[in-house]
């Protein structure tokens, strides 16, 4: 199980590393959508390894085909599957990794889970790539919110110790958000995106790696969107957010910060502009009762250092049953948050419009 | 919606805090169990307010009636239903918040969302009083993970700027749980909870509150338990955790802080002690690639600061459409981070649950 | 499981026959709707025992009481829960149904699924009396899409061999309805009704039972309600009937006896009246692939004669391991057609509501 | 929505009948099942069109590929997904079906559901070639059953008016249903099969076509597998049957025949041959209280005559909004019941499976 997410929008996804193809197949799309096949493009791209030294050098041309839901280039409302064959398979030996666990990767529970069944081919099931569909889903999202007015954005909060600064509350807009999504890394300052490479590349020839933090923003939600208790909005993108691979820790406006002050200091007090009701701050980041507020809702992500590091690692083999080491080959990518970044948006996306679709039908 | 949680085990819960009764329906429970009635009566107690000066005043016994499910002290394996009188109502007059929507409290976005139709009462179904029947459920859950060598605990992790130290790999035990439990706040410390007791007065005195974080942990979970993305162990715990009012973080294991270390520094490295496999540290607290490890798991959350506040708090009047002041009558809990430890524990139960449930068909 | 149905809107179910109480909680109601409590009590009479000699003697009052949801009359948009006390409950000695499996009845097999451990009084959770918060739920959907426009009604179509006639397309409209509903059985003609209550009363005299069939209609439904495939209308209208004990069959439109034509003489031909498309027979039940015509909607469901008949038989005592006999005592319904006739509405009111909500959100 | 089904084993199909492929994607299964690849396109071969002059002309390999899910061929745990290219598309000109509604289609209620974005050609998503990936997933289920002991078994019971018989008690054999799935058509006596075959051939000389009912079995089916109410064995199989266009009614062991006897005459008496506990007679269909008997468990399916007839067909022109004629061109399969038999034998299997995979958990 774990393949399918949503209630109003259906989730439904596929695939390991080296296995022919990954994939989702999606239902409750309203009909009629005329898809924006270049942005999913762009989407997949931002997403996709091998754009630069950063990133892993596997080259995925991560070209997807539509194989059904859609005609004459819009949406017909049945369900749309999308699929991304995997075309850069390594046939190198992975006879060892049944055998020997990699720390802070999910192969010693897979393991017992599937009974040793599991395709350990490249992280097989558990791998990152999995999240390409999701991002396929999450621009198709995109795409519907944003003729409803909704726009996602997200930009790196921190890479290890280097601190980016929060978009502030005026620099929400869609113009911000396209600048961050077309920029080598999201983060708005140039001398930041170079402090990050710079720890990223010493961590890379260190044969290390390192994590960070994503801020996620969504603005022109409605108010009222979401459900109290168990279908709070929180609660439907934190499952989608732990659904990504190496996401560790969630909060939503000032999250775990809002701890350290008086509840008389990070109350977000109402006033009218002109006919909309405004906060003054927006501490609980858009969502109150599980329900949004009208103003940007926003959220953290914390992704762990990569797992992959090429460092000579103590552990064990389940086979003989004793401890052993490991050096993991070949190169992987010292940072995975800047790839991570339209993952982060997807899962905003994704959850926003499963609620305005729940919404609908007892509205009128 | 969001009454329903679940997949092998099911949830449904109802209730307003003013109104009859609040009550939960849990599908899915094994038959034969023996409730341990002590137990939920202890648990409950510990959620409820009133016990000491720290808590709000209301009085309420919190007794719960079950009305099917259970013969002769067992679980029959149909649907068992508890609900909880509301008994200490009180007659005053609600109407201005049908109007003057309180800062911090889902007020607002709720009015638009039931189009004034939400009662308002005590916050209506938003109250924190609805989660009594999700303790209520997490005493049954443990209960019956009790008995497969699953236990469950809790301790305040810091409140406002008060850290306590979290528990240490070798605290992780049954005992310590139940001393946690059984004291006037789960901190183990004396000296540190007199502390906390004095922040949580000044606050009270200055008719302002605080929050704070809690830690909460499973020991005795076997490796394997959850499933790869979207149902995995922190999507459906983090689920749950903010199905509950005032969560606004979630992290596992070292959470946010796992982002400022290099991948060799937190790896969680295997080593065989006997037949067992366990990792020398454990930075993804217990969860990798969504399923457990067989190490404790563990994860944190943060609470905001009690929203209700006497203060004078600016804000809207919808009806009027005008701005105004709002100051808050009633004594309120200044802190409720001391009476949700138990619903933290009881998020984890469930959560814990649900997954073994799922787990056993396809396993024999 | 068993407890939980429905995508947008959500039941679950609980209750035992002689437990405390049975109930429901019912998430996803719209908020603002005014509840006819008239209509809601005339409904839960049409399925009370003891109106007449023809139904079984218990006297139950079957008196609801809403826990939640509801705040002036009006439902709030939380769930709304509601339990009917058992008050009639005999104090006799339930001990020999553990060990002898009643035919017919649910014991043997609920006994190997809940190793003993289910509540055997009464037929426990498998009790019809369990279709009340089904006929409490169903009046709430009724009056929801009568504001729509869409009504539901149902008649006997059958009891053992007495066919009574169906009511001709031109007899569908909310007066017959209304006229069946408030008649002593839901059949037309009273000379029918005579008849029916001769083979009743033929059947109660000789400790037997009979059962029968219940033809059931939906008129004002519009045209592309429904999904294909999984969730087809006549997939969530099946699903919930089978729900209801005793129903051992179900067809939709011309049924099984669509099989006996040849494709030319059972097609639904479209004309237009006026601006209307209508079709000029209905043998597909106002449904093709899944999806609504606009014409009327029509299933006819198999109850089976009652299980409980006070004839001896032979059966096995599952603790003596033995073959034995057994005589079933008490009064029992000799034929719960006639109560059963609400309950088949209600289904079919619920299924359209859940429909019509998931309908909603995406065709602004 | 409608593409999703299941709780322990989840299926999620999509494709239209002329788009670039259909499939299903199958989560839950569990791991280190070795995969019965002959036996899987045996399957897809009992229902692939052009095996005699009785189905329609269109030729389809139906050869399917898997693209996740399994490993070596065994499966990995993880979802499994499998595609079938659609490679007989014809170029003609469907821009009429979108303006011409075909009576007894889809093609009216999707066009209003869906807005005219529908893909219409050869019936779109609605079409029958879409219960292809449900046979594939049938079948897998079908091979995890067998190793349980569970055998699953359909044969035809009448076509138009042609009845066959029953399959008797003693015929309910591996024997019996492996026998009925390699002949010609799934009916025992060869003279019957030259009957339905010369009716079949009536109709398709006259343009028209039939339809009629199928009987399937279970056999090896555990007793107490099933839950009361909303998940009853009926409301599993029935959900899932109704979902195979055509499908208009269904009924469990005796279904609405068993209305026309006295309880006394129908009931299913248990008795003991040695430790295990047996009915005489099985007019309850192996089904009481939602929950298997240990019976084998029957049903029989309504499957209506194919809408596709090449006679003149009155209908109207939603563009024109006129009444207009319509002559539906190419040739087409005068019957599909004997294709349907594989599809109503894979709603068994799967409904079992599922139903197996959720009881397991809390069991031990």
């Amino acid at each position: 199980m774990g393949a399918n997410w949503g209630h109003s929008l259906r989730l439904s996804i596929f695939g390991e590393s080296h296995g022919k193809a990954i994939g989702i197949n999606i239902d409750g799309l309203a009909s009629g959508i005329e898809l924006d096949f270049e942005s999913i493009e762009k989407n997949m791209e931002r997403r996709a390894p091998g754009r630069n030294k950063f990133s892993t050098q596997r080259k995925e041309s991560d070209s997807f085909e539509i194989l059904s839901g859609i005609y004459e280039g819009k949406t017909t409302g049945a369900p749309l599957c999308a699929i991304i064959r995997n075309e850069d398979k390594k046939s190198k030996d992975y006879s060892k990794l049944k055998e020997v666990m990699r720390p802070n990767h999910s192969d010693y529970p897979a393991f017992i889970k599937y009974r040793g069944n599991n395709d350990v081919r490249g992280g097989g099931h558990f791998s990152g790539r999995i999240t390409t569909p999701i991002v396929f889903a999450g621009s198709i999202a995109k795409t519907i919110l944003a003729k409803k007015g909704i726009y996602v954005g997200a930009s790196i909060k921190s890479i290890k110790n280097i601190e980016v600064e929060s978009l502030k509350m005026e620099e929400l807009t869609l113009d911000t958000f396209d600048k961050l999504a077309y920029k080598e890394m999201a983060i708005l300052s140039d001398k930041k995106i170079l402090e990050v490479k710079e720890e990223i590349e010493k961590a890379r020839i260190n044969q290390d790696s390192v994590g960070g933090t994503i801020e996620c923003f969504a603005i022109g939600v409605p108010a009222g969107l979401g459900e109290p208790f168990f279908d709070s909005l929180e609660s439907s993108i934190s499952h989608l957010a732990f659904s990504i691979p190496a996401v560790k820790g969630i909060e939503f406006g000032k999250g775990f910060d809002i701890t350290r002050y008086y509840g008389s200091e990070i109350k977000d007090e109402y006033y009218y502009e002109g006919e909309k009701i405004k906060t003054k701050r927006n501490n609980n980041g858009g969502i109150l009762g599980g329900l949004s507020t009208g103003m940007p809702i926003s959220f953290r992500v914390a992704i762990k250092p990569t797992p992959s590091i090429s460092k000579i690692q103590n552990t064990v083999n389940i086979k003989t049953k004793e401890n052993c080491e490991l050096v993991i080959e070949g190169r992987h990518d010292p940072c995975i948050v800047p790839r991570a970044v339209v993952v982060i948006e997807s899962v905003m996306a994704i959850a926003l419009l499963d609620k305005i679709y729940e919404a609908g039908g007892k509205y009128e």
